[in-house]
């Protein structure tokens, strides 16, 4: 019938495209995120450039436990900004309460796909606020950015925690090692035609 | 100067071939875990081969994150089962105390890093102990695995994320959909000859 | 003046009161929780009574972290239940996507405020959905507990922890130990009249 | 019979004495891990005193789940030190291998015990190393304390959040408002003489 529900299967496109629609709605570049991660990295690594910066963090926005924190996060600060939540969560999360750590709580699960390295840098830039967080964390404006500026966080230190395996394998492929690639495989064996995202 | 030290450099190949002597000296094979990840999973994807399970074990196991906690985890009963821990850690980890949760925190940063997905299949054979779950809990052995008991479980329910992942992008293909495929680059872009995990 | 607007500060009963109005509202009872815990005790501690079980989930809901999970997750269902969300979260939250793992963030939050022995009891349940789990997984009264699903689970997982720990200082004062009791004080050394929470 | 084995039962005195005296013959004194909580949080409660910050330190060294992270990371470390574990485990503790997050991880159960809202904390102190954490990060001394530094950072990242904590109580009793205390009931009813930790 024609007006039969179709019944619900996950489009990963759709979530990944959202994912970009809503950071961009909220004000928020792939640059400036990279602008962080070369902030925590360029000590480490004195030629890394924007571009392999920018690359990193598109490749930590592709995977989709990423995605669901920064759409939920999303969604929440925009409820708030837009006084839809239940008292008292409304009062927490648009006063960003201090005993409120629910924003940590997928900060970290963004961070803990890259591994637990990322966690000092999580914190580092989540105390200091540089570049975009100061912006994010402006409490004058009137805009509501409680899960949104902890996530930028994340993104941060997790494609800092990328960047960080990946100089390990091309030092070790520089020096010709003996090389063991860590799960690396596409998620797919035939991608399909039309892919947007690189490599 | 012929003995001057060598300056440390990490050789990740290094650490993955110990992960593999170590598992295989512990008495774990691939195969196992693999069966662990068949009987999660078979009633989700009833045409599972135990050879995609066998190759989704060993992508897991490929994983520096989940290596580093294997190794530490083996480390650890090892030196149990020799009596060389200092007391009372020695009585907690040779007898696996109920209140002694590191051996649960080191198999969850193995789940984490598929995502949070995995945390139920990880409690539910945790607590049913199938398979080569029973004979790692045997008490009566001599043997002390209380961490790799854990561990093993954790590598399957990693192992059953990452199939959900894949399927997914399977049936998104199939269907025809435009496909986001998620981080999928390799870690290093020139693969070294003579690399031996597949893909 | 009269209207000037007072300025935020966190009112811990009113957060604490929320819950329980919340959890009701969504149609879960303490007793229920107790029931899942008794499920999970009662083997290792025969004489456990439900009285215990209903205090000590009475206890794990009495903490800050736990209450503003419980929250936070109600919120997204009773929004998802609304139809309020941005697609495609709303589909995911609304189908209880399995690549969606948020839930399952937010409900080990819950379970870590009393460590990592709870890892396994989560998992445990929420795999096996007795009780009001099964209930709340309906999926056919429009009713959405995709949250609260897993939140009533971890609750669980969160109040058995806390017993064994308590059943084990208990075990010692019966044998007469020296006893070192864990971090036990009140959260204020004057707790205000008319507190409505046990001890 | 005079040599049978008495069965293994858990000795929470023991296990928290030992948890002090491992901390001390590594050099780290409470007074040092307080100092950090007072870095941390002297810009948000001026009056805080050394005190309140020893008390606080003192009260999250009492829980088990701490302990057990300390003593594992201890015993980590003191084997590394003496050159005791299996390559490559060996080299990748004794060089403080960034890619080896297993510190990281011990010390994230520490923080979890207080909440999510104690991530940035540990992350600041680890990443810019004040006072106690310099002195175990010289890599000079041929002491190893790969653990133990994360370790302290996140006792004090911890005792940090349980200060907010009751630093929040504290207010809403000055001003009056009903107050609903969080879990705050001893472990066991009746404490056993003898005891020295406090209330």
């Amino acid at each position: 019938m024609a007006d039969a529900k179709i019944p619900y299967s996950l489009n990963s496109k759709a979530v990944a495209e959202a994912t970009k629609v809503w950071m961009h709605k909220r004000g928020v570049t792939v640059t400036e995120i990279a602008e962080l991660v070369m902030l925590l990295q360029k000590k480490y690594y004195p030629n890394l450039t924007m571009e392999e910066c920018v690359h990193n963090v598109e490749m930590v926005l592709s995977k989709r436990e990423v995605q669901n924190a920064v759409l939920t996060g999303i969604q929440l600060d925009v409820l708030a900004e837009e006084g839809k939540l239940l008292t008292p969560l409304q009062d927490m999360i648009e006063n960003d309460e201090g005993l409120y750590g629910v924003d940590e709580i997928l900060a970290f699960s963004i961070v803990n796909v890259y591994g637990s390295i990322g966690f000092t840098n999580y914190g580092y830039v989540d105390k200091l606020k540089p570049g975009v967080l100061e912006r994010l964390n402006d409490k004058t404006t009137g805009e509501i950015h409680t899960f949104l500026d902890d996530i930028v966080g994340a993104v941060a230190a997790a494609a800092s925690s990328r960047i960080a395996h990946r100089k390990q394998a091309e030092r070790e492929q520089e020096l010709g090692l003996p090389h063991a690639p860590e799960d690396v495989e596409e998620a797919a064996k035939k991608p399909a035609a039309g892919s947007d995202l690189p490599e």
